[in-house]
């Protein structure tokens, strides 16, 4: 018999599936459950035995996530169009892992529970194939036909236990928590108050925290003074932050499948890190690599968002934003308060800000250099004006008022 | 005897240049001053009167500033690296209209009292030599050698009134209060609080507001449904979000000169107006749109932040986004909490967002399509890795822990 | 009984679509010829009508192709990495004018010929549901399972004339020829010479032409000071550089749908009116203008390539192309000789250009303002190092060879 | 007495500078002439011998400037708006050369004989500056008011050879040779055939060559079988590529001081190895890759025209260059004749290309998937029409013609 192995969240579509493969596409069903987040693998191992899974696989993936898809991330400044991306950057590793796992077991066949309107399909299925052409992707729910009170049918029948979700789709992990779902869809309304759980929101977030961030090499390597792995950092900031009201995102997005969504984002350990690592470039590269930067930051959100982690591009997005992380290492002190951060002071050893220069009496600047400067630097646009002096004519024609 | 126009902002420097001009070059000076914010034109009229200038200009240019400046910057979403352009987008200004009362009393020489250190001298002289490359330039503080107690002792012997600047050098227009000098440059510190005039600082704003803003076109046009002019609407706004805490900015900047600057500027109306913007862009401009006006948007701030506004190249990009524009209308409700803003809601006619398409039980969108597009919009990824199989042989080596 | 609407080339594909839909699909056929090159549309009407096809509409488009698409193209310099986009242009024309005549006699249905491998299913697709996004679209290829030697056959039972197609597929309009095929597949030889039909190889070609282009806004308009319409003077263009051996282009390009093909285009006259347009461009147009162009030039390429011609996108890229093209007038004297292009002489009113400014011996530059330039130029990087003086160390220490 | 460092070249500029610089300046003059093309380093040296200098140094650095600077640019397939940056890239390795000369000796002084008009003054001043900011750099050209007839006065009074240059100003390295001067200024006019050196004109060139170049990531390392060392390789290539009259390029050149100048290249080991590099790109690389690349590789050009190769962000170009390289390896043949070259066959182990996908008969391409990916595809642009149905209106409001 055939084997599929199932990405399994203990949720209740990923539990029916375990059912429903076996029943209709009669194979033996195996599964693996990732923990980036906040998952409880003991509990979720036993109900996939439970429901027939065999083998079942158990995986906490948190710093590997943390060390090789987040940090890549922070180096990045990693925003599609303000969105953190969160979920984004997990599709990867679980393609990476389901494909070792499948490989090990000899399944043929990686199932995921995603929908077929989402981003989370192509990021799982590109990554899949492009680590293994030679595995097949099944996908429940583009396939059946099953709404949700079927589903809740099924369940019972089948012995699965139902314990429904709430009113949001939501996904976690530890670079942020994604909602969406009908309570979104009306954009004529803001978003409602109980979509929040990471964040206290602003208006009520009376906690105020100030606290130093490390950064080596652009990554955030402590606290405070003191080292941290840098998936313990994320969670430690999560918390801090979020009693602040920091890391609310209300975003409207465009799907790679072409539809606009209206997502809800709490992010507060994504949102400190990056603004810190943000005020720290500003201090330390100079306008041509800010310039070029935010171009691959941008090429880097892109690709990821677009579920392209393993497309060989992003080994020329990383290498150029290694380089530029190379000598972003400092110290920024934040505060953070109802929901906005105040930069309080940074030190390091690589800035090219200098006090001495910006001064207004200093003499390492000389400010006489600047005549030929502007003559120089002006010539092609003052030039451009011999090409088609209508502007000046009009400026000539023009009558004055006193 | 020449004849050269000062622009005059009744301050010591160029209070100390009228003098000096006629003094050491011999020339008669006539005065220019432009109001784009909050000048008190009868003072400087008359001040500029006493001290000889002649003939004395002054100019009430705010509804010219917004209607062909600052529109065209909202349109584009203006911002230098986070820095919402505000002086930069009056020099330009500035030097239409000093070319223009030049020529009108032929003087070939127009003076401005900015530094050799900054941006405005570029802004100035490349604009001024565009729309007429015969006018020349002076720029006093770049030549002379005085320092701050040279010019009070200057001014004292030459009956100009010494009103000391405080400790901050400022540059205001109804788009922004731009603030640097001594006390922001050591940032081992944070911005001190005496720094902000125009916010009342979101840990101190208990003003909450919520308010509507529709924009035609791209451009705002009405506050709660009353139409106002776009000059009006900004100085409404920024007393509005100002008492609410919004539109501090604690910015790292790179100059044209290559030089790092450490600026706080005050914006309320531009960061609300923005915001609001983006909004509506992202419920309305498609996913090709938003990336071609990205960059359209950054070259808009690099240009005019570099002082290149009457570079022809504008054109082009003024162009492209008026286009980008033509349909970027809506009402976007916000509300105004401790720096914060929140939409609670936005309505529109040309909404790319469209509720039906998104929902999850909707037949509107086929899912079965997307394995289809999924294959495809892989090929290229997948392709390449049998171009480099390392990465899946890595996967297949590495061991599998349990 | 439904309508469908079929774009009929006259080919054996589409004449055995035309009793396929009949036969399979129940459904009257109408067919669209559109002239955009060298069509025989007398003899395509008498066999639409012979296959009974009713209505049979025939529409020569050649001045609209040039005149709406070809010249946004030709201001554009559009070209695909190489390809100066022949086939891609003609598609959304084709669209419109299928819509238009499937909506007069209200079709629902339009059914084009293409294959499920290439682009132009893309940009037929794309385009008819932007225009009218009720339209449905068959695409029998994509369905039937029909080899050649099946579709010959099934010709033959329906009385439909056989007249093979050569060994090549092969696509023509006015603005180029595109030839992809077998013998071309292999990457390991050449490009086989009866490939080539426009254009006489260069090693052949002997005949040598002079001639001068006028332009005038961006758009060619004289051919040695003879006024032309576009489409006259591009078929003339073939012609003359054509017999010079101008305009073979061996290919490899990326498809939409992430297949690599090997191409092959023969396009003579966009060939010479690019090089000419180019240069009269780095004539005109500034540095600023030049790199915001280049990108517009390729964005341009992309979605046109793409199938995106009616996506809202180009308004704005087609606003700014205008902008740059506003100035681009003058005349360019080119030697076509060998299958290569020489500029003999350029003259034009508004160059940028100016023998005064760049002559060695003249005084309109001033050199010495090339210091302060410099100085200034260079401060962000030269302050770079600052930051890291790695580099420096290595060449103190680096051993000097005598 | 202080010393200077002087880039010396033998010719007349550079020779009437260490008399001057002795004369006027009081320093002691030492020279440094680096071989980085066909210098008769011997020659030079007695030259510089005679006139005094002391010491004199050497340096044959062929080697190093084909494998530290024309290999990244080979990479980057180097071409600023068409110009293979030849003498560009040569200007940082002389910079490096003379501050390492010039701190073994303790000169405070290097000296650049370039005018001010150039773009070699800006890549002179900037690199050195960057490499050593304690180093000054004098410009006697700059300074001076010689003209070139008191130049000729000043050499035959101080015992200076006076060998006088010809009517062009060239630079010449392996790379290319460079030619601007008076002739070539009247735009109205063609290129004098006087011009060409290393180039026969392709209508005179009857040698016609046909070869394979075998490239291992990314850089030439053998012909036609046989190894060969990066500089050997190219200046075989200048003389085989030069007698079938490849490498002619008549350029419009945006300057960095804001000039546009008509310049002349011959450049044919560039063009060839540059033609044959692209087209193992095209191959090779996926159409992400190739997006991204030509990106890089237009600011590759653009920082190494401008003079910044010496800016960090050079590191994390390069970086992303060596990415994108690393899998371009394989051999093109290619056929050198009459100017013009014809790919006549490529072979390699990791083709993203593949006959076997691209074959209409094949079945690796499921045809099928192509309706779902055109639908999803092109969401974006047709849910864009429902925002504004202007179009569709037009199209259904218009006459059809029959």
């Amino acid at each position: 018999m055939d084997k599929a192995l199932l990405l399994y969240s203990g949720g209740l579509d990923t539990s029916v599936m375990i059912k429903w493969i076996q029943e209709n596409l009669s194979m033996d069903v195996a599964t693996l459950t990732l923990n980036v987040g906040n998952s409880d693998l003991v509990a979720i191992e036993e109900k996939a035995r439970m429901l027939g899974a065999d083998p079942v696989f158990v995986h906490d993936a948190k710093d590997e996530f943390a060390e090789k898809f987040i940090a890549k991330s922070i180096m990045a400044n990693g925003s599609y169009e303000g969105y953190p991306l969160s979920t984004a950057l997990a599709r990867p590793l679980m393609a990476e892992k389901a494909v070792k796992y499948a490989q090990k077991i000899g399944a043929k066949y990686i199932v995921h529970g995603s929908t077929g309107r989402g981003n989370d399909q192509v990021r799982f299925e590109v990554s899949i194939r492009a680590l293994d052409p030679s595995m097949q992707v099944l996908v429940p729910v583009r396939e059946w036909n099953m709404m949700r009170k079927d589903e809740v049918e099924y369940a019972k029948t089948h012995g699965i236990p139902v314990k429904l979700d709430g009113k949001y789709s939501i996904d976690e992990n530890i670079w942020g928590r994604s909602v969406e779902g009908p309570d979104l869809e009306d954009i004529g309304k803001g978003v409602p108050e109980d979509v929040y759980e990471w964040v206290v929101p602003p208006w009520k977030a009376n906690a105020e925290h100030t606290l130093k961030i490390a950064f080596d090499g652009g990554i955030p390597s402590e606290i405070d003074g003191e080292k941290m792995k840098l998936a313990d950092l994320i969670v430690f900031l999560n918390t801090l932050a979020g009693s602040s009201g920091i890391g609310l995102i209300d975003h409207m997005e465009n799907r790679v499948v072409g539809l606009k969504s209206h997502e809800v984002y709490e992010c507060p350990a994504a949102t400190v890190i990056t603004h810190a690592h943000r005020y720290l470039e500003s201090l330390i590269l100079n306008r041509n690599e800010a310039e070029v930067k935010m171009n691959m930051d941008w090429q880097f959100a892109k690709f990821v968002y677009g579920g392209l982690w393993h497309d060989p591009v992003m080994n020329a997005v990383n290498a150029a934003e290694a380089e530029f992380n190379r000598d972003i290492s400092g110290e920024i002190k934040i505060r953070m308060s109802h929901g906005i951060m105040y930069i309080e002071g940074a030190w390091g050893n690589s800035f090219l800000y200098s006090k001495d220069l910006i001064n207004y009496s200093s003499m390492a600047f000389d400010q006489r250099a600047s005549k030929g400067f502007i003559d120089i630097y002006g010539n092609a646009t003052v030039h451009s004006h011999n090409r088609n002096p209508k502007m000046v004519k009009e400026v000539q024609g023009s009558s004055v008022e006193f």
